[in-house]
């Protein structure tokens, strides 16, 4: 076995122990009561492997710390990010340029109501009731078409007084090869787009700035727990970039699909932790409303 | 650096590029107007490193094939599983057994709201309208308590025809110590419990049968193109099966929330590609509803 091999099934293996037997008896017990009681006999012959080789471990310095985060993380907020991939466009047309395509009328009903839900889930805190009342401190939105009308749509229903920002750093593209390659982008595009869209993931995750505050100064007496920060792009910049947030292997981003106008939830404490609160969530939206593209 | 190091670094470290200054003067960009044009000067010095100790490859033969599958993998359907973790259940109390606690009014309320949610998504074929009309095959649920009413719940709003099974293997428990540890359970409680979540992942993924069928035989000429499967259970066990199904490194399973009551949904096809399609998806559930234990 090459070294590749022996390294790419490293995790994919990690576990290994003899139970396929009840799996199988399990699936073919066929029965006409409403219930079926199915008994697991569980013999664990091999216990789970658990040594090195199988871990991974988190990268705590995966971005650089300020002073004042290294001296006394617990006074840094955490940082919420928000992640929300635009509402349906357009289809790709010879005619249309890609980044400049529309949202259709879908997509701006789609964004609305995905305008309405990201504010009620920042206003409400969700369930962190610590930071309940908290507007975001800015909406930062790639210079594309469909993901600046995006933002329009979210400014106009929920965050008028939102500072925004447009970045060319989030815009779509080819992050990195997928695997398994069911895409097969040239490799040019992959080596010209790769670096512009790890800056843009570099953009969105970081640890929070040691002065960053969600209300502006003087408001509050105490700084924040929190502070929220929304970024309106697209599923190949979000899929690879919340990979890399997770310290997951970032090839695996086309095994993940994200409904038009979803959102996901990411938070970035100031320890250097990472925790995925939601990914692609849409259930905001009626079902006949579920797109891809 | 250790070997342990070098490899738990490859993937976190497989896209090198020299982007920080842009990330950094984006950040501090600061102004009075509405939206600003941020300009992304972006000079990727060094090419992004695609060599093979960056990547993952992804195994076909992750779990066993039947020959109808390897002779004709196109006319085997796409598994559609369904993975609801139960609605909020009473807090952790010493009179009463962990499998034993039931849920509160509100997992009762959240467990409805999912079930009318689930049934839609099935029934609309949400946006694969090639199996619009479906019915799950089967609802199976672990034998704890709170999953045991989420499921029937679930049963009774939306599928009451549909088969039902118990599995003990999808209970609650330790799945394997994760990275970063900040849950620091026992290490022998990861050790008796792992072999059995490991069945349970086993029992829930897998490829379809091949003589699997959404509808009773006869009844449709055509074999379906998907089979639904819901699995009711719990949040480690969800967690660590959806990266083990993505080939992910199932130690980072406590980097992931979900909500009470949410819905996963993973795909499962002949071919052996497995794509995650929502992950703890709750944005049918209203905001002050949204709980996590």
């Amino acid at each position: 076995m090459s070294r590749f091999a022996t390294r790419a099934c490293a995790y994919a293996c990690s576990v290994v122990v003899a139970p396929i037997v009840v799996a199988r008896a399990y699936s073919e017990r066929e029965t006409n009561s409403s219930t079926v009681e199915v008994e697991n006999e569980l013999a664990p012959r091999a216990a789970v492997s658990h040594d090195e080789r199988s871990r991974t471990r988190w990268r705590y310095d995966w971005n650089p710390v300020n002073e004042e985060v290294k001296g006394g993380a617990s006074k840094q907020p955490t940082r919420v990010v928000w992640l929300v991939r635009h509402g349906q466009a357009e289809p790709e047309n010879g005619d249309v340029e890609d980044g400049a395509r529309r949202l259709t009328s879908l997509g701006l009903e789609q964004s609305k109501r995905t305008a309405l839900r990201l504010k009620m889930l920042i206003e409400s805190g969700s369930v962190d009731g610590d930071f309940a009342g908290s507007t975001p401190s800015v909406m930062i939105h790639s210079s594309m078409t469909r993901a600046r009308e995006t933002a329009d749509v979210i400014a106009e229903s929920a965050f008028p007084h939102v500072r925004r920002e447009v970045s060319h750093l989030i815009r779509e593209g080819a992050p990195c090869r997928p695997e398994p390659d069911t895409w097969n982008q040239k490799e040019e595009v992959h080596q010209s787009e790769s670096p512009r869209i790890e800056a843009g993931f570099r953009s969105i995750f970081h640890r929070a700035a040691a002065d960053q505050r969600n209300r502006p100064s003087g408001e509050a007496a105490e700084p924040p727990s929190v502070v929220h920060e929304i970024f309106v792009c697209h599923g190949n910049v979000i899929r690879y970039s919340v990979l890399r947030a997770l310290q997951l292997p970032p090839d695996a981003w086309l095994r993940i699909g994200l409904y038009n106008a979803s959102i996901t939830r990411v938070d970035v404490h100031p320890s250097g932790r990472v925790s995925l609160r939601s990914l692609g969530d849409a259930g905001h939206l009626p079902t006949e409303a579920l797109t891809w593209n």
